[in-house]
């Protein structure tokens, strides 16, 4: 099957045919070893490659990377080059496995304006930096459906933070590091109706093109703890925003994003988004603009955002709601903004590691066109404008172009470096990554990939310090590539060895979620500060039980606050009495070991909830409301130890107002009820 | 770090000193790779097993391996020899990424005699079997917490029935085809307060003694379809059931099951069950025990148990509340079972290839015992009892043993077979899996796992038909084994190379959720019937819309249905006006593809639910009920075309009772509303 075959219909036949005859290579490479089961792939070829990705039984991978789940509102931890799947860790989508948005240690991370949100499509993941490169201390991620930035802390694997973002609506250009970690940025994709007053609530959908606006906002990061703010935002045009990056070196101060539906299509953007032949990339002086808003530039506005924290001595979140936010004008700031024209419809917005060369991908377009940072500075200061747009002056195409990259392929959306002085660009529509020079910007080779690339990563690649030996290309559509699994099939993942002249396809795996953005680091700036367990002697929770002689059950009204502890292998008290249908029963579960790798789990038969699953250390809450009499069984669910299957006990529910006296044991003990 | 040191607290000293002491080679054994990052393996060796296990980009892997997520809920689909993860089923917990439990059409799935549960812990896949082997047709999985059994069809890769089980708490010894997948066989773990009359409801814990009994429940398979009923129960003692097998050849008609905590120790289980020398193994004779309930030998008691079905031509689920459950009590059934004295806190039971060789896994047992069928059928005969429980004959130890396993290492937990006359078990507290043989019951291998393994498979590994070419290891624990990721680590599967005298390791992966038992099968078996969308022309929801030209808006007092298609690359219709805070909005998003791998993606910004994942030809359903004014984007999740990001509308919601007219539109056409 072809892979071109799906997306036929997305251009006109005429361009297709006009694209595909551009890049005569392509058709016999794709069919290469575009074959299931019984591939005639050099079986050498293939041995060499298989050495390279294979990681032997204990020991450890080079890299971690970090993929955004997509749709999944998670990421994943893969090892390269082995592709395995180290970890998922839950951020903006409830995760049963674990009890994350279950229980109520951290059912506030996902409040929002709108209420407890379960689920998000969670984007990009970028690392946190320190003198311009990434320093393995936390990742900030999107939430694109209610917007949102997450901190995910890399001692941990935890997500520690998450700031909801007003005035934003699909928050897909999000979230980027400038490159010392001052600012993570978050831009809007779809615009809305805000204004210098605040937001807009109830308006018709006819006023699309008037009314609605852009915004970009700021969330400062405090240098030691990773604690985000958002400081101010910044009202942009009504556009769509795609995505963007900061620059590095020469382009520090700058962030920059592509934009499209310039033509403000208020209906069918897949035809009313595409009339204009150029859209818009936005360049901001980020620095300016912080500079601005601490002179006090920037407008109050009525906002209602929620700004979640996980404390992790006490392993309670807390959700806040923030009711202002700062605006900033750009008719109010001048220098702070312009705009530079791109090929119609960008996506990617790429910044080479010497911080001089823009790399816009069009995914409409048959060129890569990569700007100049220079140029447009001299563009700036020459006012060498053809207009300007609520009064951002938009710069001359030639004036910022530095080259266009000829016949790269069909669909280009994103590009890393090499730090060798080449980039490698992901080719949708033609299925393929492919490398060129920034020194003369022409094609050097071209790799196909199955099928239907989106992001692809380098480790260190978006920053000025890339490694220069694997590359991941991360696909969206698989088809035929693994065993089927009936209509919902996985993405892929191709690590590609990018050390050498060639690149070398060396392994095709599965991915779970939809990733779109990854980043990876080297294993050593992350593993020697990897948490094994909490100590129980810094547990702070307030329903800690930091010794088996201190559990208790205790009654006050409708409520039964139950103190447990779970140790190899016993949970105490085991055995409980007392329980009506309709009381809220919070058992808080503290896991009394000290080892690493012996978390216990906690369930409780028809709970309508998730379990608990406990690290060493840690306390952790689960809320029952039963919905029935009976006698139903709570147990340990992490398989602990040889006498695992005996951690076990029972929870009486008697009829509302039956008076059931509490009562609750561990051995022949049956204590007498604690009163509050 | 030793392993063991962890389990030392496991086992009086003296006991695991003694232990150690009788397998000398196991203590350098278990050092020679365990080493991180810089192990000295040989990289001749090392070179074998990569090739042996990489399977080349566009290969397909040889066996489909479905694992039991554990306390995640769902089943892993992993393809072996790669250890490549290719899908996630959700069955017994909600799963954000594709909306199971979420959206409308699934919910029914997770109902409950206790009401929705989103959550369960999921041990034990076993494939469908025909003809005394596995069929590839559907896969049975338990609900451990809130006892259900569920069915997946291996056409789809999803879950397409669960039933849950009454009368049982703590669904862990399930669940089990007989032979000819006539019944699907679950027990209860924990007893429960079960009489012949019916289950009491509300009972003290001090009569746990007395009045607490076991349940073993058998549920009818429709050999066409596959769709499961629960024929009858057994009521049994009350002591905790553990693990259950089928025979097959001679013994087709008998399934066992282990039993612990014989004592019937109500409190701190971890001491009070393990008292008694032997507990027992309960062997029934299903056979029999159908032919009882079909002459009418069964009582017809009150129960409450949900029903659920997902129907694939509307892709809607029911749930049905049956009322009634039928059982046998033991008195009134001669011969259906007989208890046989085990070595204490048995776990797994395994019966061999043949059908003859019983094999009991003693997690706190120096030895493995080896039970005869046919001693067994003797014994019988020859009514050689020592006593009865409950009006069960007890058959003497000794007339039914063939053998003892010597030496076979610490913590003995499962056995699979490979055909050519060997058993495997698994070692939870020394870390290995042990090969001995079936002719003379020696030790004839063993082979260190990186740590303290649970289940093992070999693909048909319990089935007459095994394979002799893999075997997976899963560990609970990895500790220093990958890439640290903060205190929750992943758990390990380990492949070894069986085919020849000597085991050998060749991949070590981590794993997703907490893996019990895991289930292998060709992929000849599968891969040929999977489905690859469903047929737009052959869907019967009652909501589908086939064309662009039927979407439409109908507004109904507080109900709002949205009749919307989605195709590459727009959603129709794409703007919508005159919802209301409060208003139940219910999109029905049709999948207008018919294309494989084309799924389109749905999602409400601040909907307190997760997103729709839509597979071509499928229509699902998204409730939305907005908590606020303001206009919110809803966009397609799944990068789907080079136009993905421009497939997006925005839906207008008003205040509570402003009476905006309801508006649609794709294009410039703005549609006056349908009233029903």
């Amino acid at each position: 099957m072809d892979p071109r075959s799906t997306f036929k219909k997305l251009l006109p036949a005429a361009a297709f045919v006009a694209a595909l005859a551009v890049m005569p290579g392509l058709q016999s490479c794709s069919k290469t070893d575009n074959k299931a089961a019984g591939g005639s792939s050099s079986s050498a070829l293939s041995s060499d490659a298989a050495s390279a990705v294979y990681v032997a039984p204990g020991k450890h991978d080079e890299y971690y990377s970090f993929l955004s789940g997509g749709f999944s509102g998670q990421v994943a931890v893969y090892g390269l080059p082995s592709g395995r799947l180290l970890k998922v860790i839950p951020v903006f989508s409830q995760n049963p496995e674990n009890g994350y948005g279950y229980n109520e240690n951290t059912k506030p991370m996902l409040n929002t304006s709108f209420g407890f949100v379960p689920w998000d499509d969670l984007h990009h993941p970028k690392l946190s930096r320190a003198n311009e490169t990434t320093d393995g201390r936390w990742l900030f991620v999107n939430g694109n459906n209610t917007p949102r930035i997450a901190r995910i802390d890399l001692k941990t694997f935890e997500t520690v933070e998450i700031v909801e973002i007003p005035n934003s609506a699909g928050n897909h250009c999000s979230p980027y590091p400038t490159n010392n970690n001052e600012y993570v940025v978050a831009g809007t994709r779809f615009s809305v109706p805000v204004t210098a007053e605040g937001k807009l609530q109830d308006i018709s959908l006819k006023e699309y093109k008037d009314k609605f606006r852009g915004t970009i906002s700021f969330l400062k990061v405090d240098k030691d703890h990773g604690d985000m703010n958002l400081d101010f935002q910044i009202m942009v045009p009504g556009f769509d925003y795609d995505l963007a990056n900061g620059g590095k070196g020469p382009s520090s101060d700058w962030i920059f994003f592509t934009s499209y539906n310039t033509e403000k299509a208020g209906t069918l953007k897949e035809v009313g988004a595409s009339q204009n032949d150029k859209d818009y990339l936005l360049c901001v002086n980020w620095k300016l603009a912080a500079k601005y808003a601490a002179e006090g530039k920037a407008r109050e506005i009525p906002a209602n955002y929620a700004h979640n924290k996980m404390n992790h001595e006490t392993n309670q979140a807390t959700s806040t709601m923030k009711k202002t936010v700062r605006i900033l004008l750009p008719e109010e700031c001048p220098d702070m903004l312009y705009l530079v024209p791109v090929p119609k419809s960008p996506h990617g917005v790429d910044v080479d590691p010497s911080g001089e060369n823009i790399v816009i991908s069009g995914k409409l377009a048959s060129v890569i066109p990569v700007h100049s940072f220079s140029k447009m500075q001299t563009a700036i200061k020459n006012k060498d404008y053809i207009g300007d747009i609520n009064g951002i002056p938009v710069l001359k195409y030639e004036s910022v172009l530095r080259a266009e990259v000829k016949e790269p392929g069909l669909g280009p959306l994103h590009t890393e470096f090499d730090g060798k002085g080449n980039a490698y660009s992901s080719m949708f529509v033609s299925s393929e990554v492919v490398k060129w020079s920034l020194k003369d910007f022409k094609v050097k080779d071209r790799i196909p990939v199955y099928y239907s690339i989106g992001h692809l990563l380098i480790p260190g690649g978006d920053t000025k310090d890339p490694s220069s030996k694997y590359l991941l290309a991360m696909n969206k559509i698989t088809k035929d590539r693994y065993l089927p699994t009936g209509p919902e099939l996985a993405q892929a993942g191709q690590l590609i060895d990018i050390s050498g002249e060639k690149m070398k396809m060396l392994l095709d795996f599965p991915l779970i979620g939809e990733p779109h953005y990854a980043q990876a680091i080297a294993a050593e700036k992350i593993a020697p500060n990897s948490a094994k367990m909490y100590k129980l002697d810094a547990n702070k929770n307030q329903y800690a039980t930091r010794k088996e002689g201190d559990t208790k059950v205790v009654k006050n009204g409708n409520r039964i606050d139950v103190y447990m502890t779970a140790i190899r292998s016993h949970l105490t008290p085991d055995n409980i009495e007392g329980i009506e249908v309709g009381n809220e029963v919070y058992f808080h579960v503290t896991n009394l070991e000290q080892d690493w790798d012996v978390p216990h789990g906690f369930a409780v038969m028809g709970a309508q909830n998730a379990e608990l699953l406990i690290m060493p250390g840690a306390t952790n809450t689960f809320k029952w409301v039963p919905t029935k009499t009976g006698v139903f069984p709570f147990y340990c669910t992490d398989f602990c130890s040889a006498l695992h299957q005996e951690m076990q006990g029972y929870a009486r529910v008697s009829a509302k107002g039956s008076n059931v006296p509490i009562a609750f044991s561990t051995g022949e003990k049956r204590k007498a009820p604690s009163q509050p």
